[in-house]
């Protein structure tokens, strides 16, 4: 079974999604290959936006599950016709002028929209098989997150292929809708938090005398290094944390320090204030 | 140009380092292949930590670079005359009494050590070419970071092989020594300070109602994600942390409420802290 | 092998390892029936003291393991002269004079000292096999912690009969004696930093409108049951705590507002002011 | 007298209530047999689930009143008709599907549930004589605490039936229906905020150069041997606080420095806010 996917706003997380799905590694099997578009449109409001597109899939080779890209601008009405599953790659406060512009065709596709704020509710005005995404910036380098809730009309058949597209940027989480304000703050948000910890780690090691670089250098990897052990280990953070702590050694007398400074309670107070917005935000919308 | 390296104290870094190098992919040529031992010696303390070793290598499949293992007990002496390598692995506060066993042989060796708090004037005691490493947990899965730092004797020549060895088990960064117990606490301690923060995304995510698998998916996804986001971009982190915040939006939000609770001096207390407890046990320990 | 136990200084924990000991279940086999006393003498330092304990062994039935108890006052040498092994339960105060009045027979004895802040040196120059006790005030009710620590003297053979005499009040912790002052804060002072806990659930219960009984009771259920759960269930505390957080749930928002207030870092800063006050005390003694 | 005892969804906490009063040691005399069920339904939602419970019963032996177990699923009208006392045993948000699956059955019947938030006057819509129980995670170790609350119609002669099946997993403590939401906390979140405290202990420990492992053990000996001396002693927790305090010493120094953190404050605040959710989420569900 092969479909036609049509992106509506290819903008950066657009063409992050067109690049990633594109270069795809050759599907295992059938089943999988039949997750894969062949062929996909990609929507954009005028001429140098299309040609930023156009010029992005030149610089690719041979899309290993033969997919074709047609870049177009001002062609929504004949792109989502032609489609069985659109993506809608919009700026937040752009989607409802776009998706109006396509309502006579949308019906009956499943639309999968990265349109912050916009819920399930107001997404089935146009058609009833919607899934919502919340994803985040390292989606652009293949790294990111995305959380994803659907209508009750997405079939169990439908979701694997969401899945199959989404997890091409990033790990694929499905949650209930009622999450999707505290996935936008932890997943949405997160990497400014992450941002936020690294440059601490980094100026602590730049306040003890090691340089800026090598600072940062070293504050990378430990992050990410650390991840790494607590998904090989399988391990509790907890239990792992406990680990390097030597008897009377810096581990511990760092990690009180922090708890004394209220570290982790500032952090999910943090995270709770991004969600409360999101709330807020969602709210005037309606 | 092959050598024998000696492992003395193969327990769990010992043996972390040993399977990756044992498992390290073919040199790329001659110059990368001459750093890589012909044999290795491991030199444990008793039969049942030296049957240990034996039953890990019998897990290896044939070593990439042709590396031979030879797992003993109760043989540091002729362990460390047949070696041009010696790599210290023992607990620290058993170093002494190993480094005292073989100093009739150990002299004019390259000795790498991973005892924590062992400063190079005290290592130089038994052989002037020394180099000290602190490195961490991650390493025993690979995704180690390792700071090193060299006497003044080891040439420009021995400083390629220490960095192909240790860069198995993760980042290699050459530091000067003045900077080792800011190391200790930034690369030693630091998965113990990122696990604190992991647990934090975690618990937010737990408190903003997504279940704690959930929870922990996407905290770990978007901790690594950051960092491969400002790894492959090589932007400055507050360059990425403010593109991530829409204006009026929930990440910046969430930001301010971290800073008026602390959340970045706290981690910097809390790492200084370790560092001024690093430098008050090296005290003790002179 | 039989021996005579001599308590020098009968008081409440001397009493309590009294009863414990003379009423220990019938030793398993031979080897734990030889760590049992024959007979103990108990010494007090006057008629009155030295007739509780005579009332209080007349409300035992026979010793499963056949003891005999001799309570005398005013025949400390003859008693240390006859035992083997003594017990010292004076306050710390009192030691000195007490162990200066058996200072000729006391040399070559098993030294098992109770006395708070009198080290290992101290009590070696009475004898060469000394072992230092802190224990708690639960001891006297067989819930005790022990944490035992021995001079170098003390043969292997002899420390199982001390685990056994002490471990009738409590559990028993073999600790190096470096770790002296923390285990006075973490044991010896720790019942009541877990008073204060208990209070605070009390209190908690109480605000909320439970009656203070009720409070009470299942408070101290609550933290009774909780260490029997980790207990049994051999898991690390965080791993459980998560298993009881419901996403969104009571749980996890009562431990945000708890790691908010500091209460971690509030209940480690406390422990750590009582073993600096115990490292005090004891320089005072020196 | 004899009665069938119906479990309706027999998960965790199902199946240690199940393992508990059938495994429970022979009543003592006639009228505390009749508390006891001549035969237990568990009712499940599918086949593994019901699979598990035969599984489970077949590692019991005989059961000392003569309780024999029949183990079904899709079975739920059958087993609450032949049943005359029923336990709600499912997840609060499966309550009313199962509930309203037995509605024309249940009438009349003494229902026991453990479906936290579900109110007596919603419980009451299906049956006139409902018991709602408030337990917690120890209880499947038969270490819990549980508060019940009873609807007007439960006479005085059903309570010690209630009273003697609930006491064999825990503390079964009576308080009126408004107190709910401060059992809640206490009780049911109880286990978290003790978990935190172990851990603080632990950490303690761990700051102060005491091995993880001893920590862990002394902490967990602490809280245990302590409540176990409250109970005893029958003493005050404030009385038995200040016998430890020896003047100036340690103890007196750690217990004010915890009140100068505010540690008391902090877990009352905490329990308060646990309290505060659970009332908030009761709301909801109205």
């Amino acid at each position: 079974m092969t479909y036609t996917l049509a992106i509506l706003g290819c903008g950066v997380m657009g063409q992050a999604l067109l690049s990633a799905i594109y270069n795809a590694p050759k599907a295992a099997d059938e089943t999988a290959a039949a997750f894969y578009p062949s062929k996909i449109i990609t929507c954009n409001h005028d001429e140098p936006s299309a040609q930023q597109v156009t010029d992005l899939v030149e610089t690719f080779d041979e899309s290993p599950n033969g997919i074709k890209v047609e870049s177009t601008y001002g062609h929504n009405v004949s792109a989502v016709e032609e489609a069985s599953v659109v993506l809608l790659g919009t700026k937040p406060f752009l989607a409802e002028e776009v998706l109006n512009g396509v309502k006579s065709v949308i019906g009956g596709k499943l639309l999968i929209s990265l349109a912050a704020g916009w819920t399930i509710d107001q997404l089935s005005q146009y058609t009833s098989t919607v899934c919502r995404v919340m994803t985040n910036t390292p989606a652009k380098y293949g790294y990111g997150c995305a959380v994803v809730s659907y209508s009750a009309d997405v079939s169990k058949e439908q979701k694997p292929l969401v899945n199959e597209l989404i997890s091409q940027v990033g790990k694929y989480v499905e949650l209930p809708e009622k999450n999707m304000d505290a996935a936008t703050a932890l997943v949405g948000s997160g990497p400014a938090f992450v941002l936020l910890m690294l440059e601490s780690l980094m100026e602590s090691g730049l306040k003890l005398g090691i340089p800026l670089q090598e600072s940062k250098e070293c504050a990378m990897k430990v992050l990410e290094g650390t991840v790494k052990m607590v998904e090989k280990s399988g391990a509790h953070p907890s239990v792992l944390k406990h680990q390097v702590c030597t008897p009377g050694g810096t581990t511990i007398a760092g990690l009180c320090v922090m708890e004394e400074k209220g570290v982790k309670s500032g952090i999910i107070n943090g995270v709770e204030e991004a969600a409360r917005v999101a709330s807020q935000l969602g709210q005037k919308k309606k």
